[in-house]
């Protein structure tokens, strides 16, 4: 399901129409993306958290080659799933 | 960040009101979440995918008493981060 189904599926289950929801979704992940950044954890109740973690520079050796390559610390964003979604997957 | 916080960020940034972000976040959850129950991929434009993986069982043995313990499969939500949201968190 991409970013587009996702809205009619909302707007069509909300009767709110398609401008709203896309305006809502767009400033609700640009409210993250920017909480993020700062390396602030956003919650969301009954789903999950995203947090951003460093990953540390590490040491690429080619299998083949053998030529080292220095892989550059990178900030990845991790979710953590809640309580709530974790049964709701594995309830039968 | 939590939940209720994030709902006031939106619903300043767009002027519409608490409860209307409120009704359509809880909505964007419920849909994400009946859409992993069932497997499916999530996309969220320029930010990232959802989607399940199924954790195979595992035997776990208690470092001290030696007492083996079957790790039941589960199935938990992955989250990969977008190029763009990698982009904008690693630009300086």
């Amino acid at each position: 399901m991409n970013h587009k189904e996702l809205i009619s599926a909302i707007s069509s289950k909300l009767s709110i129409s398609k401008n709203e929801v896309e305006q809502m979704l767009d400033t609700t992940i640009s409210i993250c993306t920017d909480q993020l950044k700062e390396g602030i954890t956003i919650g969301f109740q009954s789903f999950g958290n995203f947090e951003v973690r460093k990953k540390e520079e590490r040491l690429s050796v080619h299998p083949a080659t053998q030529i080292r390559t220095l892989i550059p610390p990178k900030l990845v964003v991790n979710f953590k799933q809640s309580n709530v979604l974790k049964d709701k997957l594995n309830e039968i």
